[in-house]
């Protein structure tokens, strides 16, 4: 991938070296180089649907690699999430397995998520639970973990020190996207691509994301909205795994000062969006930046064909214009035309949509989610604010049982 | 519909009258009243797969309703969309679609829009333009007009004073809605409660409307960001809708100062975005309103079961809870818990989850944008800065030819 900034920003070897101590404590940075031979204990389940029943960080990963991957999909096996207690969204999701030929994914970090265990209890108002049809992933020593020894299900777990929303590239997206037939080795050797870029060269990937972070914090009372327009329908759940990363990690008080700060993503899909939310970052108020997101090779063909339409003569400058040129035409009109308007922007190019550049994707927009929070003076990796929703819930339930 | 704010605004009879005035000219205001007779001329199509050829306004509406109702569908018939120039998704999408058996809806406001008549053109290289299988929606005189009355298609008109982003309730949606066997009329009659509401009675809507557009407009520079919070995936579509409706509408250049502003949607689905971007809301820069949109009745009485888990006690509170209750207890904690943050929100509830409710969103949050940018002195009804970045393209595309 190719990572060009049109702005600019500093280079800060102070924060480049906190970050190099943060791989002693904080596990992500070196999930591309875990031994993932457990992934073979997979191999005896033979069901045809995957159910992912998690919510958040638990399937959010997993679902952005499916839905940049499912157009080239060679598995007969279909993916399904369960994330919701929506009743109504649970019963039509259902509908669409086969109970009798299904593998029950349940993924809880804490082993303890209240829609993850309800959705689970439910499922198993329709079937035992049994080691056939169940695998587990938790953190070691959960409610959850204890339950799967109890029962002899196959549980895999979390490393302590990988949060949920950093744990697509360990085994809460490895175990479903291996079963789904996607290579995770070549996940994980994009991934590793970028960990050595930046942490053993001094290359442009390096200087890039050093100088996006910086440029983000400096300005963040200015630019409080950081878009991501991605040119492909294909990177749909990636924009939505981008904004859990990128609102969870960095939505905080400062460490030291107690202010509350955070940056506010929002993402975007083009050229759908340049009919929505376009307007607004051309003609409204100068807080946002953008990164445009492209696909420098589709390996599509298809063309408009050479139609000439009575009245639209003036659209056939688009005959024999194949539509993966069209597409990032479009973006890359969108992206001169702000960059007269001088909004902040920068673009990332990856050559194809393979899951080698997933990979790369992922592990990319982590650093920069771990440089960003450094600079803020945030901890990336909690989450305490939301704590407090989850109590006051518990304490619903526990009223309406008196 | 009920709408309680839990922040205040002043109430502003002058932009009360400046909105009932402008129903002279801005053609919304009376789309729910208008004969809909037009409709039977559809009667005559039978094909099973209705594929509506439309970006941006030309889509989202149709799709927020289809999505919201998808659920209780009755219809044998199938809704497919074609927005994008994404050649992957395009090839996707048409390989769903039984061409044989296929009514296409070709819409454009302007007869001319890049993305949907190069996908036009695409469809006439494999299957001919016949009166049978197309539909024509678009302005009078439009070239897309012209060449519809050339080829005797039959061909709908949008009327010139409705926007495309404020025309889901004209022949832009119900055209494509009524063929899917929606009640259209039901639909129109929850928005025209709505208009009587508003412009007739001095109720709880009305009052609501104007506070809230006069707390979001005075305190711009403060709360810069919209969160609409939606309580179940059925919103998932609206929420794209109101985004657009948002954004474009309200991210303009003053009328008078010429200063850039504007207010940013964030389209959130409870309970999974609690896992996501909650966090950010909580405790990053009060930046944000929210507004939460609830159901109160889903008419759906699946429990989770009563099992105890070993390990798993803690959550036992949660069996015997319907669903239903479960994510409305869920919303509600965390309006609780942002309350006590003193964040600024609004409640939003329906009745149920039915095509007249439907109504009555689209309509309040239509005269909501018309109040918020009549009180941020914009223009709410044109898009002038989405203008250079097509002219941009077609610069583009001519070099290419040359």
């Amino acid at each position: 991938m190719k990572n060009t900034l049109f702005f600019d920003g500093h280079i800060n070897p102070e924060i480049f070296n906190e970050i190099k101590k943060e791989r002693d404590f904080i596990g992500y940075y070196d999930l591309p180089l875990t031994d993932i031979t457990y992934l073979s204990r997979l191999d005896k389940f033979t069901q045809k649907h995957i159910v992912v029943v998690g919510i958040g960080g638990s399937s959010l990963g997993t679902k952005a690699v499916n839905t940049f991957l499912s157009y080239k999909k060679k598995s007969d096996r279909v993916l399904h999430f369960l994330e919701t207690t929506d009743p109504i969204t649970l019963k039509s999701s259902l509908e669409k397995i086969d109970l009798n030929d299904s593998l029950f994914i349940i993924i809880s970090k804490s082993g303890g998520t209240i829609e993850t265990i309800s959705v689970f209890k439910y499922i198993l108002s329709i079937k035992p639970l049994n080691k056939e049809d169940f695998i587990f992933i938790t953190d070691m020593d959960s409610p959850l973990f204890k339950l799967g020894m109890k029962e002899e299900i196959e549980t895999f777990y979390i490393a302590k020190n990988v949060g949920g929303r950093f744990s697509v590239l360990s085994s809460v997206g490895l175990i479903p996207l291996y079963l789904m037939g996607y290579n995770v080795k070549k996940l994980l050797k994009g991934a590793k691509k970028i960990r050595s870029d930046f942490f053993d060269d001094d290359g442009e990937i390096k200087t890039a994301l050093l100088k996006k972070a910086s440029f983000y914090a400096e300005y963040m009372l200015h630019y409080n909205i950081n878009a991501l327009f991605s040119y492909s329908e294909l990177f749909r759940d990636f924009n939505a795994w981008y904004v859990q990363l990128w609102a969870e990690s960095l939505g905080k008080k400062q460490l030291h000062s107690k202010l509350n700060v955070g940056l506010t993503p929002v993402g975007l899909i083009g050229p759908t969006d340049q009919h929505s939310f376009l307007q607004l970052i051309v003609e409204g108020p100068k807080d946002k930046t953008v990164t445009f997101l492209k696909i420098k090779n589709f390996n599509d063909t298809t063309k408009v064909p050479n139609k000439n339409l009575k009245y639209l003569e003036g659209l056939d400058i688009v005959n024999e214009v194949k539509f993966s040129e069209l597409i990032n035409m479009q973006a890359d009109s969108i992206i001169e035309n702000l960059k007269e308007r001088n909004v902040p922007l920068d673009i990332i190019e990856i050559d194809e949509a393979n899951i080698y550049y997933m990979g790369q994707l992922f592990y990319y927009y982590e650093l920069l989610t771990s440089l960003t929070g450094k600079m803020l003076d945030v901890d990336a990796y909690n989450q305490p604010g939301v704590e407090e929703g989850k109590r006051i819930l518990k304490e619903k339930l526990q009223n309406k049982n008196l």
